[in-house]
């Protein structure tokens, strides 16, 4: 039995999310049905660092499996890309230390979400960002953020079907950012609520608009009510960029 | 009768390419339709800087119409992007000098062509790039692309079908950088045979591989022989990324 760490890239423009679910079109049923062709018909579940929403992208998620079927890493990497549609890649395939566990043991993610101001859409980069027509106040968002860095109680954060069980986490990055016609967001932490980061973008847009100063972002934390806060963000402009692990559980002897 | 200048960003992956041609999906065939609507039935031909071909992208491909429907610049461009599919976007859309003609005042186009080296794809930009398996001598490949650069007759890199009355042109800039975990060529010229970009390209690759001698390539300029030369890179690597005019003949007063 050996466990594997595989590292996709997709698109998820496509996908109605990571999560498999009968008779729609998911990442990890797309990726677990092409993975049992390479294992040579062995069907075997992947274990993601975590689930992203209908039409969030990523550009490393970190996902492990076990299999007995013997094969070479860089068979696994291009068997699955020869597989795969072209919206999702296999980065990385590499045998891993046997007690590794994509969601279990992951240390910390990134997060990125990617902003567009004004009235002109992007062709190239369509359904990879967020077009918003308000000016924004990137010096306010930033301040507001940093009320939301450390570790929080993010109930005002958090969508109506989380799971979780506590919604206190450690955000240990939280800032704003333009390069060039793009306004990127990245967020950094070991954990996060669902719909957590597009809501903490969607409200952090009420400060940047002036509709509410950078102290409200206090004070909606405080509060531990979603509905104070501003809308969710859209999907489609959201990408976990990278998902970090100790460094001993990822590579063997 | 007003003459409008238009920019238009695409992703041609799902185009037969810029021309309009019976039975196939054009980009110039979607924006003409799109621009029929605009000006509330009158159909008027599109003139382009150039056509692209399938799977070509444009950051910005300029193109000039005529018309006698009275609108206001943001109602041109508005109006074509709430019509036109997420593939291609209007960016700009304003009234230029009658002479103006997107194709005749060019002075000067820049294509950039991306290659990405190595056995794993990216999902993030398929359809984006040409991906080569081979290692490239990039010092190599520029020494190679310096025999291009001025007045040639570039025979040696035309396509079978180009309609051009002289294979004679004039590259201004001709070379290849590294960015992240692309490498780009660009080349900047007055005007461009027909696959030339590509066919310059594939050429390139046969140095880059030490397959032949940077020299070669003056060689095979002077040899005036399409048969010589390297393979046709792939359209889908290929991106108009700004094309140029006379100041004087781009806006009004």
């Amino acid at each position: 039995m050996t466990t594997w760490r595989v590292v996709f890239e997709y698109d998820g423009s496509a996908y109605s999310g990571w999560q498999r679910q009968p008779n729609v079109r998911s990442v990890q049923g797309t990726v677990e049905d092409a993975l049992c062709e390479v294992l040579g018909g062995q069907r075997v579940p992947l274990i993601a660092s975590g689930r992203t929403d209908a039409g969030v992208h990523a550009f490393g998620q970190l996902c492990s499996f076990r299999t007995t079927v013997d094969r070479k890493p860089t068979s696994i990497r291009d068997g699955l890309n020869s597989k795969l549609p072209d919206d999702i890649a296999c980065l990385v395939a590499a045998p891993a230390q046997p007690e590794f566990h994509a969601q279990r043991s992951a240390t910390g993610k990134l997060y990125r979400y990617v902003l567009r101001i004004g009235p002109v859409p992007s062709a190239l980069r369509a359904g990879r960002y967020w077009g918003v027509r308000w000016p924004l106040d990137l010096d306010a968002m930033n301040e507001a953020l940093v009320h939301l860095t450390g570790e929080h109680d993010f109930t005002s954060f958090r969508a109506a079907g989380c799971s979780a069980r506590s919604p206190v986490r450690e955000l240990r990055r939280a800032d704003v950012h333009v390069l060039g016609d793009e306004m990127r967001f990245e967020f950094y932490g070991a954990g996060f609520l669902r719909h957590m980061v597009r809501n903490i973008v969607g409200s952090t847009l009420e400060v940047g608009r002036g509709r509410k100063p950078a102290t409200w972002m206090a004070e909606l934390r405080d509060a531990r009510d979603r509905g104070l806060g501003g809308r969710t963000a859209p999907g489609c402009g959201l990408f976990l960029v990278r998902v970090d692990y100790p460094s001993e559980l990822l590579s063997l002897g």
